[in-house]
């Protein structure tokens, strides 16, 4: 045999391989939502609503002015014109928050502010803009600062035009009923929800908390940037990134950095971050190396991982309760994964391999569902959205036969195309930096020509 | 003249109305990209790039193995066979991060790791896979982790199969080269973007920091939501809205809280805020009322907002420095606007109607592409994008003539239709909370009918 013949697949001594599917079905069906806490409004930004919010009051409380004006009866008012205009007495001023609130009798007018609570006796408001404002000349564009003419509280307002009845008020309940659902659990709560729960009355909400998430990267050869480069090592790029992609699915992360390759050391650094952890997730040694401590320090159960609470009697039970599987995926890249759950909670870590493509796509595939899972968002919202399009590119993609292989891609929404940016090599960090989704080449697909319709992975 | 008469349109009393173009020109005039600050990677997530960032070292920094296996000279190992191996001599571990490295010489090869360092002679990798693993038996599927099996690290290695030069090498400088452009200047730092930088070893970036935004509701009406409410009360809801939708657009927010109607505890507030704001937001108090203290507070120029900084000498140029200017515009809702800049910086302000839909909705046309503007972010990102769709409705959706009218909408991208959720009134906050978008009913349409298209603002 030449080292030019073509080398043939060969059976992956008894392993199978795993699809995607079915490795992102496994992590979904290990991950539970986390359990609701009450939180303050500002602080459930971005979470999940867990209960069916009613409505305690309505909204609006009151009547109230939808303009700055006087508050009049529609009696005194009718017929009232600018060559005749209805000359009213001025009881006192109605500003919004105004918790006493002045009688308006027959011939009387209160002077009332937007939002301020329609006083007893007035059917109407009419706007300042329809009166002299208590001035005695002709329309008034505003009203002067209570502040600088406090005198115009009082006195006469000449009335120009007529107003019907409830013109100007809006009615107590017309926004929000007392017991009507103001949002619904499973709703995700953005400005507009808050906007309603603080309008409401509600200070706090139960929700489910965003998840923490702990990334560390393993390698002895892995230094931290801004440091010196020694001989045969590489930057960590991985921690930093994942943290940064966990955030972007709505985590809270903590970027452990790199741990060296060994395997007590990375076991108690893991053992030290349960206590924050609701998920963890490495980067490295899931492979078939010598020095793949991930795999070594956790695939075996009974491995001696300690429990993290203070080992009692019934705590036993608990030592061994790492079960990590580490697989090989029909994918490329991101082949070796391993996932289960660790320590006393069951806590989900997801080990990633090491190549810094091959981990970021591995974290869009499975991490951030994962993430976005223990939020407890909808179905539609924890995988990332995906469209159809049309291959534009100078000659025909290469995929190995039987693997699901993501490609860097540039997608253009209007003329519904993607194009690859940058080669398949798993090191490309670069051409992702440029990429904006993910194209998807099909297991039994190894050839995509130019012109052809494919799956976008949209990462924006 | 009976009060069932068409009310006629009045001109504003001399006083013009802007349109939401001009106002938010006005805004996007007004404000400038944030001065750039250098920033750990963590920290700079979301942020605009100033710099452009050049590659200081080659990606990788030298050429390493893509697979786990052995280091080997290729005429070693030419035409091996698993009937026939190659039996070599292993000189020792190339573990990633390996800085002493074994010289690989004919007969011998070194057991190597993904991505540690391609040794001295050798020139190139074969899978472990194609090897007997050292073990004398089989195709072996792994390597055993060196902690269990040092010896492993010697001996003898049988190859099964030939390897061309470079095969299963990845090239120094092959992902980017020193002296390559990583990222351009007005890049946003996404996850991605900060895998390359810290792959390149920056573990700072220049970039413009996140804009610290200062919201202020004012009101002497307004209780914190969780308080009792007491007569003629409602709830602040505000300042909690506009807080979370400052974030949303990439803002720090500071929430103030409810001020009430009091123009100097307004004006104290306001100094003492500005500290530590980059823009401010007021919400009420901004119309024509007795009790409107945000204007009444802010519009006149040495109104005796006095300079932030003690006063020297040369710093009483800056106590006049406040220029608010206070506008009707020719949209609904959200008619009444202030802006302007305060302050011995400048710093500006943008004054908001109080009815939380008006401030919602002016929030989104105006203060958010400020936030972003102050961000640094490109032209295409500063708005929120929209489409056309066409109205899908019962009946024809009325609109006031020469205003232009957002109405809020519920989105559907695959008919491309666009509904109407809750009515028109500017405080129905409920619809707000579930729509997704704002219809827009330009200046001279007074009635849309179902089936006509209209332009669709989305607020995903």
């Amino acid at each position: 045999m030449s080292s030019s013949a073509p080398q043939h697949p060969r059976p992956e001594g008894g392993h199978r391989l795993w699809s995607v599917d079915e490795h992102l079905a496994d992590v979904l069906g290990a991950v539970r939502p986390l359990e609701p806490i009450e939180l303050q409004l500002l602080d459930a930004q971005g979470c999940v609503l867990v209960e069916d919010v009613t409505v305690p009051v309505a909204l609006p409380p009151f009547d109230n002015s939808s303009m700055d004006g006087y508050a009049v009866r529609t009696a005194d008012v009718q017929g009232a014109s600018e060559e005749f205009p209805a000359v009213l007495t001025v009881v006192g001023d109605v500003a919004a928050g105004s918790g006493e609130l002045p009688t308006v009798g027959p011939g009387e007018a209160a002077r009332i502010m937007t939002g301020a609570p329609l006083p007893p006796g007035a059917e109407a408001v009419v706007p300042v803009e329809w009166t002299d404002g208590g001035t005695g000349g002709g329309a008034a564009a505003g009203m002067t600062p209570a502040s600088a003419a406090p005198e115009q509280a009082g006195g006469e307002v000449r009335v120009h035009r007529a107003a019907e009845a409830r013109a100007h008020v809006r009615a107590r309940g017309s926004d929000v009923q007392a017991g009507d659902l103001a949002l619904a659990a499973g709703t995700v709560l953005g400005p507009p929800q808050i906007a309603l729960l603080a309008a409401i009355g509600r200070g706090t909400v139960r929700v489910r908390p965003r998840p923490r998430v702990v990334v560390l990267s393993t390698g002895s050869e892995l230094v931290q940037p801004g440091e010196p480069l020694t001989a045969g090592a590489i930057y960590d790029s991985n921690s930093f990134a994942l943290a940064a992609a966990a955030r972007d699915a709505g985590a809270i992360a903590y970027r452990v950095g790199a741990v060296a390759d060994d395997a007590d050391t990375l076991r108690s650094t893991i053992e030290d971050q349960l206590i924050r952890a609701d998920l963890l997730v490495t980067t490295g040694g899931v492979s078939v190396g010598a020095y793949d401590v991930v795999k070594e320090a956790l695939s075996s159960v009974g491995s001696g991982m300690p429990s993290a609470s203070a080992g009692s009697g019934e705590d036993d039970t608990e030592v061994d309760a790492t079960r990590i599987d580490f697989r090989k995926l029909a994918m490329q890249p991101g082949k070796p994964q391993g996932f289960g759950t660790i320590g006393p909670d069951h806590t989900p870590l997801l080990a990633l391999p090491g190549n810094p493509v091959s981990s970021y796509v591995s974290f869009e595939l499975f991490v951030r569902p994962a993430i976005r899972a223990l939020m407890g968002l909808p179905e539609s919202q924890v995988r990332r959205p995906s469209v159809r399009a049309v291959l534009k590119a100078d000659k025909a993609l290469g995929s190995p036969a039987g693997r699901r292989q993501f490609l860097r891609g540039a997608y253009d929404a209007e003329s519904g195309t993607v194009s690859p940016v940058g080669g398949s090599g798993s090191h490309l960090i670069a051409a992702l930096a440029h990429a904006d989704s993910l194209m998807v080449v099909p297991e039994d697909v190894t050839s995509v020509e130019p012109g052809t319709e494919l799956e976008v992975v949209l990462l924006g």
